[in-house]
Parts: structure tokens; sequence; C-alpha cells
């Protein structure tokens, strides 16, 4: 999910997701087409507003998601791709990560 | 405020600010250590939680950093060296940025 180079501008009331993670050295092993698919398919959930991702060279990377409402993290978090991908990324793909649900209360930037 | 390889667990009903940037090119002039400066006062205003913050190759950045209430993001929000550094940003630093500011409804991830 990394190397996304645009800015998301999620409204307020709408929710993101904060999914901070350290890669594991030497373990690849299809992480960038799980991504890749994984980007593909969350912006085809119903509710997905927009995502912004960023690793750097360290594996240290963050992934922020927004989506209409609690109710489409959680249809996303149910889909079965989904759900296979999080645990090789628990077993195999990252030494440490957490997950932050979050209501955007306010907003703002460049135009 | 790059590189940052630590992961904050924060407490639910804290909150969290996003900051998404896309770095300047050629436009450096004493940006990394303003970054250090103001991640070292941060940490020390009250309400602050912790941190987390990553920059690519390509100039795209995420920063998250994490507040007990809104009370203190507002207080960081109105220092002094913050809001010169912010100024600096815009017009030198950043092509766009972004903040959202988002109370964590949930949290979850490695111990």
């Amino acid at each position: 999910m990394d190397d996304t180079a645009e800015l998301s501008r999620p409204a307020e009331g709408s929710y993101a997701v904060i999914f901070t993670s350290l890669r594991r050295r030497g373990e690849d092993d299809n992480y960038a087409q799980t991504a890749d698919r994984l980007r593909l398919l969350a912006s085809q959930q119903p509710g997905f507003l927009g995502m912004e991702s960023v690793r750097d060279a360290s594996g240290m990377g963050i992934t922020v998601s927004y989506w209409k409402d609690r109710a489409s993290i959680e249809a996303w978090r149910n889909h079965t791709e989904h759900a296979e991908a999080r645990a090789r990324g628990r077993q195999q793909w990252y030494e440490r990560y957490s997950v932050s649900i979050c209501k955007i209360e306010k907003e703002y930037g460049t135009p």
C-alpha cells in the first residue's frame, strides 16, 4: 500500500483508518502484488473515500484510508481477501503494526 | 518531522492529527532543523501523547501526532514557533498539504 502520491481531502464527519507498520526485513513474498490488489479492492468498496500511503527506506509506513462511516470500515474488514492479507501481514510482512479508527472532526489544507 | 521509527499506541478517546504533505523539490533551507526542533517542542507540550512520521523518496509524507484532547491541539497550534514554521511550510517547503483532526474511536495492533 505504498507510494500513492495523492492527497485526499476527506469531509468532516467521515472516518480515517490510520495503519502504521514496520516491515520485516527480507520477507517480500508477493507483498507488492498483494498491496496493489488490496488498494484496488478497497477503492471498489461502498463508502471508500480515498487513501494515502507512504513507506520509507527503513520499512516504516503509514497508510491512511478514508471512509464514509464505521459500517463501511467494518464491511471492508470482513472482506475475505482483505482478511487473508491481514493474516499474512501479521505472520510474514510486519514486525509491528497499529490501527486507529478515527472520526474526522476538522479538516483543512491547500485546495 | 520524518523518520521517527516508533509506533505509538494512543488510547481510544484521544485525538490524532494527520498531516499529509508533498515536499517541494529543491527547497531545503533549514527544513530538517526546523522539523527536529518542532518535534522536540511538540513532545514538551501538555497533552502530547506521541508522534509517527514517514516521508518517502518522492517527497510524500504522513505525520500523525497524538493528543489528549482538542484543547492541547489548539494550544500547540497557537505556539509561536509552530505558527512561524507552518507559515514557512506553506510558503517554502510544501507543494500541497492537508490536516485532519480526528477522535480515536478504536485502536488495536501488536503489543
